[in-house]
């Protein structure tokens, strides 16, 4: 039987994805984007923005854990924490499992996202619940020009580097994040496919490098993400981001101490990404 | 401008991929399958079989590199290799890189791949051309089951394991492959996804253990096969698998000594995949 299917249609990757869908559950057009959530029979719930696949039920958590808890592991006592972008929820639910963090401000663009996610990804927005989290709605970067507070860990949970989140990979940006930070911060956002996006993951790390004095690079497989070997740019003022500082004591399904070692880029691998054409 | 587009049709996989097109370079009906070449702007040529991509020009080497190299830097000495599927010679020519090898015999079910390898795919059939090379028009099973030859190391390059390849993984074909090697032989297949495909991983696992003191499982991040978080299972009669015994002395663009350290499963996850439902 021929089944209803999704294509995707991500400008940023060489190759699409196509998903059956089985229900929209949500489709509307936000102040910023095309918003659809469907159902699939193996992934559960998907979320797609302007026609990219944004997160599964089913494989959210290999991102979400590994975007948060690597940063939340590294710093020995992080306790304010900015999340810009996100809207969906799942970085805030990763922070709020350490009962250490004292304040999540979560910076999102467009508030649709945030309601939607309330109203039909339940597992994803559960944290928004929590009294210590504050919800922002405004651009990341004008957000960082015009703040005063000071954080120990900003997390950068972005859509592809096109369209609203072109601004979130800037010099500037990365500037403003790095004066936002304590004396000991450390920031960490998502950087696309070393398979498709291999200049820009190098630029992100160069620009990193010019500001932070430990940058890394760490990687996950993601099933829904197109060139899924999806990379992570670490940054931090003092602590190495490759040792753990905190143990492990919050519940994960992906994210455990020896993943935490194991994610970053072996060294002739790194050194490949830094130096090849 | 709308392109033509590739859709992949993979009954194994709950996602499938769409890959522009620019010319086809070949299309037809073998006996056993339906084998297409295109060309992609971004992937270089690309073959598929029954409407699954196998290879591209691009990232076949992650693939043909972690499949070949691990166990043959793994294994001391290897002389005798045994490669079953693969008829498009990306395997045999990582194989022949090394001079210590004195036999490779490829054994195809299907030798319209080889022929129209040789014709479009000069950068993966290169190794045919080598005199240590024998190729064998045959049903992997079956040859193992008539051969009386022992070899050092068996590689499986296999397709999904439904339809023609089904027959490679099976208890039987694995004892028949056990008997096949000689005293400190190292069998290794690939053994798809561990997004997708997690049962079927841990049940190959669950036969090499019944069979070979020695078993593990290693990943690489495929860009253009469903899932993507590729594995290789291995398995040994003697020298652990995650050890080099021979120096790194090929080229290759992806395998290096760190990578094949790095390439195996963390111990946390590891285990999860094999007693998680």
């Amino acid at each position: 039987m021929a089944n209803f299917l999704f294509h995707e249609s991500d400008p940023f990757a060489p190759v699409n994805y196509a998903y059956e869908f089985e229900r929209i559950l949500c489709q509307r057009r936000t102040s910023f984007q095309e918003l659809l959530i469907f159902s699939n029979p193996f992934f559960g719930r998907v979320l797609a923005l302007d026609g990219v696949v944004q997160l599964t039920e089913r494989d959210e958590h290999f991102y979400h854990e590994m975007l948060s808890q690597v940063a939340l592991h590294a710093h020995p006592q992080p306790v304010d924490i900015l999340v810009i972008g996100g809207g969906d929820g799942g970085t805030v639910r990763e922070v709020v499992k350490h009962k250490s963090i004292g304040k999540v401000v979560l910076v999102e663009l467009d508030r649709e996202v945030v309601e939607v996610s309330r109203e039909y990804l339940p597992t994803l927005s559960s944290g928004f619940a929590d009294p210590r989290v504050e919800i922002v709605e405004a651009e990341g970067s004008a957000f960082l020009a015009g703040t005063r507070k000071k954080f120990d860990v900003i997390i950068v949970d972005s859509t592809d580097p096109v369209g609203p989140a072109a601004s979130l990979f800037t010099a500037r940006f990365l500037s403003r994040a790095h004066r936002a930070l304590k004396p000991d911060g450390m920031f960490v956002a998502q950087t696309e496919s070393l398979h498709f996006h291999r200049d820009f993951v190098r630029e992100v790390q160069e620009r990193l490098a010019a500001r932070f004095r430990l940058v890394a690079l760490y990687a996950v497989p993601l099933a829904t993400y197109a060139g899924n070997w999806w990379t992570f740019s670490i940054a931090s003022k003092v602590y190495d981001p490759r040792e753990m500082r905190r143990k492990h004591r919050v519940p994960t399904k992906y994210y455990a101490e020896d993943v935490h070692r194991h994610a970053f880029l072996p060294a002739s691998l790194y050194r490949k990404l830094m130096t090849d054409g």
